[in-house]
């Protein structure tokens, strides 16, 4: 077993509304920030995963996203893999 | 006045405790993914902002994360600019 990095990033759809990226937005217009025009607010996640390959370690990663970490109805993912936590 | 899409990364600090990363793996585990050793969440905003030039969005950005984006006792950021949003 060999021990991998993974770097995942959930975003929300184009089409769905983000009420957190909003805040954010009106936060940065309080602030002065009057040039910014649009906020979106993703996570990104990582994770050691412990897999016997790294083919092994991105089909857990890409189930681990699909399961849990996002809500496909609502967002989008993407995984990748690196050799060393 | 041009526009940037900027693409903010914000990370817990290494020595931070991380609740919401051992909540996600708690359930990972719970869900079969014995494999998962470490999980840490952090944040991946993206960003329209309106300016003269990149390094002038670029300077923003910076701002923004150290001002509202990010918490800089326990948080790191770094932000992107790209040419199109």
């Amino acid at each position: 077993m060999s021990r991998f990095a993974a770097r995942v990033e959930v975003t929300l759809k184009a089409a769905v509304n983000d009420p957190q990226g909003n805040a954010v937005l009106g936060g940065l217009h309080s602030l002065g920030f009057s040039g910014v025009r649009a906020v979106r607010v993703g996570k990104l996640l990582t994770l050691e995963i412990e897999a016997p390959d790294e083919e092994d370690a991105r089909r857990q990663a890409d189930e681990m996203c699909a399961k849990l970490l996002a809500n496909p109805v609502i967002e989008s993912y993407s995984a990748q893999i690196t050799d060393a936590p």
